[in-house]
Formats: structure tokens, C-alpha cells, sequence
């Protein structure tokens, strides 16, 4: 069985499906999973040569992605309110999850941040925001959003951003799994079916 | 019970799949097909400002795509070659789609221009190749094919390709049910139930 690798950028609106599914299908399946946070932004200026969400560039994707993700909420169960403002600055809150991507709490905060994010309307780019997210996980949010800012861990998101881009990734969610890339919540299963059997 | 419209256009390499799989999964739901041919490249000009396929012109994407295709045949059990060229041009096959789409051969057609473009490697914008689809299901070769460039199938290709970008389509293929829009072939089974349930 191999590692089932979950990439994201905490503004993503499709990631926020996967996070929320995530856990529960992994561990039905006996998969090990490994958060990978990484930014969209380099990349989508790398590839695409644009400086801003490719659902706000085209409005024909942004409007269908809105109703879809709509409809899949619905149909999974998960709560969803549109973001008054998308994307989020996620700069923060990718650092914060790398912070914690290997301590018992980390997948909670994930889908704290998602959930804040995409059903609650908060800005996840706001410290207070985070802080009380932390909180909430019985965590000091005043060490961890210091941690999540030193150089070590800035790096760790810029080296995640590039392994990323190097992967072949090109959106989020991503899911990499013996060098096989999955993208889209959608294909979650397939990548959960693809770490059993490799 | 609502009509399942299956939007699609000859080049598209996702489209092939979602024509191979369509009617085994309408039929044991018993759902209605309606068959809309249209042209992509219209739609990525208007609205991505590119004269190519997305897959050419973003390599990343080009790059996932292949071996996406390769491993959801393989899963699928469809036969797949891929294409020495890619997108073919398929303004004539597009034609013969919109001049054939209410025939009782119509499906079998699609079915089998899909099947010459991505399991066969034929050029699908070579006449003869059209010619010999459509006198392997008993057809009148010149016939069909003098129709499909009449006037008013040429018309009919235009107006299939506004309603397209009307109805906030952007890529094939694409599934309209009573208004709701699915993109991508890995939806066709919410397309399905969508329709058993509107």
C-alpha cells in the first residue's frame, strides 16, 4: 500500500470537499495519508500567466464551479456558504498547516480552516481568525502562528509550492500516490483505490 | 424524468470516453439521450483567448491528461491509442454528428468517430475515413456527407455552438439536464441521476 498524499491550498474551493471526505475514506480503506499544503498562486502565474484565481478569470468555470460545489455539498452532507470574498489569502494558513502537518491536531486544523473558510464565511486570512481555530484544539495559537512564520517553515511552504509544480501538479485539490497524480475532489476514490493497490 | 443532453465535440479527447459509456448507463436508468454536437475551439477562443486545445497550450495539463485517459480506459475496458495528432479537426465529423443526430444510427456514428479518433488513430477529418464509418453501419456514404455540409447543417453547427456557450458550457463534455450543467466525463453518473430525479 502506498502513501496517499492530499496537496491543497487552503483557498481552494474544491479542496475544501476533500479535506471534509478525506479522512473517512482513507481510513476505511486502511490508507495512509500525508498533507502536502502548497500555494496555487505561483502556479497558476507560472502556467497560466494570471495573477488571480482561474474561476474569477473565467467566468464561465467560476460560475459553474460556485452551482457545482453547491450540489456536491448538498449531496455529501457538508455545510457550504459562498465566500463573500474568493480567493482568500492563503499564505498564512498554508504556513499554519505545514506548522502542524505532523502533529496529532493537523488534519483537525485542516478542516477548521476549510470549513471557516468555505461554510462559515470567515476570513481565513485574518491571524484571529487562525488564532481561534487553534484555540478551538486546545492548541497556543500565539506559539504555533509563530512557528507557522519562522524561516523554517516559510520554506518548507515555497519547497512544498515547487515539488508541487515539479510533480506536475497544476490545481487543487491534487492527490499524488506512487508518483501517480490524481486531480480533482472527485477523483478521491480513484487515488484511495490506487494507494491499495500499489 | 428530464432528457440527459450529451454536449460533445469529435476532437474532444474526455468525450470519447463519455460516448462509449453513455448509452449502457441511460439505458439500464432509462433515461433519454439527446445528442449536441458542437465546436470547442469557439468557446476556448471567446473565453480563454487561446487558438489551441487547453491541452496543448498548458502543458501540465496536456501532460495529465494522457495518462489520465490511458489509466480510466484501462479501468473502463475501452481500447485507446494515443492520437498521432492532437486536436484533429473536426469541423466535417461535427457536421455529420448534427446531420446524422436524430437517425437511428446517429449513436453508433458517434460511437464509432470517437472510436477512429482515440482507439484507432484515423484522421477523422479525412472524408474517407467518415466515409467508411458510415458505410460500416450501412449508410450512404456521399449522401450523409453532402448533407452534413448543407447549409443548413452548417447552420445547425453554428447554433449548437452559441446554445453551448449560452447554456455557461466551457469544455467537453458536458451534460445539461433540465438546466443543470455537468462537465467532464467522470460526472456522467450525477448527469444520470440528476435526470431520473428532475
Amino acid at each position: 500500500m502506498s502513501v496517499l498524499e492530499f496537496w491543497f491550498d487552503p483557498a481552494s474551493s474544491y479542496s475544501y470537499l476533500a479535506a471534509l471526505r478525506l479522512e473517512a475514506l482513507a481510513a476505511s480503506a486502511r490508507v495512509e495519508l500525508s498533507y502536502r499544503p502548497f500555494l496555487l498562486g505561483p502556479l497558476f502565474t507560472a502556467q497560466l500567466g494570471i495573477k488571480d484565481s482561474p474561476f474569477n478569470v473565467y467566468p464561465a468555470r467560476g460560475r459553474y464551479m460556485w452551482r457545482d460545489l453547491e450540489r456536491l455539498c448538498a449531496r455529501h452532507g457538508l455545510a457550504w456558504r459562498r465566500p463573500s470574498r474568493f480567493p482568500r489569502h492563503s499564505v498564512l494558513a498554508a504556513r499554519l498547516c505545514c506548522a502542524c502537518a505532523d502533529e496529532a491536531f493537523g488534519p483537525a486544523l485542516v478542516r477548521a480552516i476549510f470549513h471557516a473558510n468555505f461554510a462559515e464565511d470567515r476570513d481565513i486570512a485574518d491571524r484571529a481568525v487562525l488564532a481561534a481555530l487553534l484555540e478551538a484544539l486546545g492548541q497556543d495559537a500565539a506559539a504555533r502562528l509563530a512557528h507557522a512564520e519562522s524561516p523554517e517553515i516559510k520554506e518548507r511552504l515555497r519547497l512544498n509550492t515547487s515539488a508541487a509544480e515539479q510533480a506536475g501538479l497544476f490545481g487543487a485539490p491534487s492527490f499524488l500516490v506512487a508518483g501517480e497524480l490524481f486531480w480533482g475532489q472527485d477523483r478521491l476514490e480513484d487515488a484511495i483505490s490506487w494507494a491499495q493497490t500499489h
